[in-house]
């Protein structure tokens, strides 16, 4: 039998969804097709799957955009390239892997990828922070880079920093020769948005704290600030951001009121982003920026706790309702 | 007696503002020093002063930045050089000029304007023409070009297109090769933003004029939006526009409730804009895209109204009340 032949026949543990719902949906079985790589693709033996709180919106059936049901979950996946498709040039199979858009689903034994949405797992990097890498730097990088365009010298505010996209974000700032500022909600939450590279961090849950964030910045407020949760700080972000800073909404669970005119004082901006919207050429300029990390060595994504592909629904239902998220959450495989 | 000794003993009409109220604050004084320019400012024998909505603004004193009292209102002047100060090379007696920024106040018969803030006034325009470029034109031009970064082939939709930054606006859009859709509240003035260069003209008025202006874009809404109500419109404005669209905050009189989601999946951008931040560089960028539009004759400023000095409190109470406003108030000399 050929390997061809054995992928055809082989099947694999995988985390399958039949029906919208909660964690409980989430069925590990054991029987699901390994999938076959594309002409423009490689397939991965995952050793690792990252949980996004993306994957909790799709799988709740609530988000704009959703899979065809049956599906697999997961966009972001380390392992080892098991076979290429022929059109594949930059991967070989054995090559440490990483993708940040599983087109199979990345929680499974096997996944398959676009090349475009791939990268190569420097050997200083674990798998599970491999599997870290995805949904968290690539969004960081466009809220940085393409959507807030940071420049060395200037003052980035990352709000929500102890989680997955904030310590990513708070990485890239640092390497690109930005001072950093990060708000967290637990001591040891504040801790680790220190380790990371952040000059000063401030406890969100402290009344108060976003006067110590102005008096930080000699009263000038943040150059760009990085907001998680839109509709709760939108106002206040508007109120401290510096004259023509930039506010990248990453996240956003509601409507919130705000005064327009404060933007037109300080000629400042808001801007929204989706990680869906890169294009290919965004995508690759992502991995190339992340690979030179890697080697670099400021690029140590931090994994939170690591699960076992059976309890995925544990997991699902600590990144929503576990507050103090420290890094990143990840299934073992 | 030499030209310096005449300016320093001469006097001029001019409104003087002595006190922050209404329009009746507004004083015609007859004898008022002429002012005399510096090493690089031109002096103007006025001939036409534009009014500008912020002069009331600043003239009630609510304004954040106010000038020191007593002080003669106006930024915008057209007019003929009467002398130059001596580093001034591009300015000489005689010359049609025109400012957006005049130092000294443009209610007046006199006014000095810095060099980096005026332009030469093509022969085609009047001095009514020319007093209507300053703030109207490089407003626009700040909106469209440096901050919304216009592209040929977009759609910019112009709120309140029948103003003087609303038409200025329209005409700046078509001589970049935009499509421009313009609403207006008048029969006239939809006339007016559709004979100035307007695709498709909205009466705002109309119960359900957004769904019109949505259907008119397939459904995909304009690439670009001017906003002058931003209090009003900025919700629905997220709503109607396009991917990764810009809506660029002109005006803006208090609150409004939004939901920054809508900026995520549309990779959407709000941003604020004040003239007055731009740089030196940005105000000769803008001279000389006005000169070229003179030359090439697109650039044809629309008078609504013409005012003798001495009416200006008439004039400052139609510019706020009327509403309606067709192309741009202007005292004439």
């Amino acid at each position: 039998m050929n390997l061809g032949q054995q992928l055809r026949s082989a099947v694999m543990r995988a985390i399958r969804v039949h029906q919208w719902g909660g964690p409980e949906v989430l069925k590990c079985e054991t029987n699901v097709p390994v999938p076959k790589p594309g002409e423009n693709q490689v397939l991965i033996k995952v050793h690792a799957s990252g949980i996004n709180p993306v994957d909790t919106y799709i799988r709740s059936g609530v988000y704009a955009s959703k899979p065809e049901l049956p599906y697999t979950p997961g966009s972001d996946a380390a392992g080892v390239v098991e076979a290429v498709g022929p059109n594949v040039t930059n991967f070989k199979k054995g090559d440490r892997v990483y993708s940040a858009s599983c087109v199979s689903g990345a929680y499974a034994e096997y996944a398959v990828s676009d090349v475009v949405n791939a990268g190569h797992l420097g050997e200083k990097l674990s798998y599970s922070q491999g599997a870290s890498l995805g949904v968290p730097y690539y969004t960081a990088y466009r809220a940085l880079v393409k959507k807030a365009q940071i420049k060395p010298g200037e003052t980035v505010l990352v709000h929500g920093a102890s989680g997955a996209v904030g310590l990513a974000s708070v990485q890239i700032a640092r390497s690109q020769g930005l001072r950093v500022l990060g708000t967290a909600g637990t001591p040891e939450g504040l801790k680790l948005v220190s380790r990371n590279g952040a000059s000063d961090v401030f406890n969100h849950r402290e009344e108060g704290y976003a006067e110590k964030i102005l008096a930080a910045t000699g009263g000038k407020g943040p150059n760009v600030i990085l907001e998680m949760l839109s509709n709760v700080n939108l106002q206040r972000d508007l109120e401290m951001v510096n004259f023509q800073g930039r506010i990248v909404v990453i996240g956003c669970r509601g409507t919130i009121e705000i005064n327009p005119r404060l933007m037109m004082g300080k000629e400042s901006q808001v801007m929204g982003m989706m990680l869906r919207a890169s294009t290919p050429d965004e995508w690759r300029e992502t991995t190339a920026f992340l690979e030179d990390g890697m080697v670099s060595g400021w690029l140590q994504p931090v994994v939170g706790k690591e699960y076992p592909l059976e309890d995925v629904a544990k997991a699902h239902d600590d990144i929503i309702n576990n507050t103090g998220t420290l890094g990143k959450l990840v299934l073992k495989l």
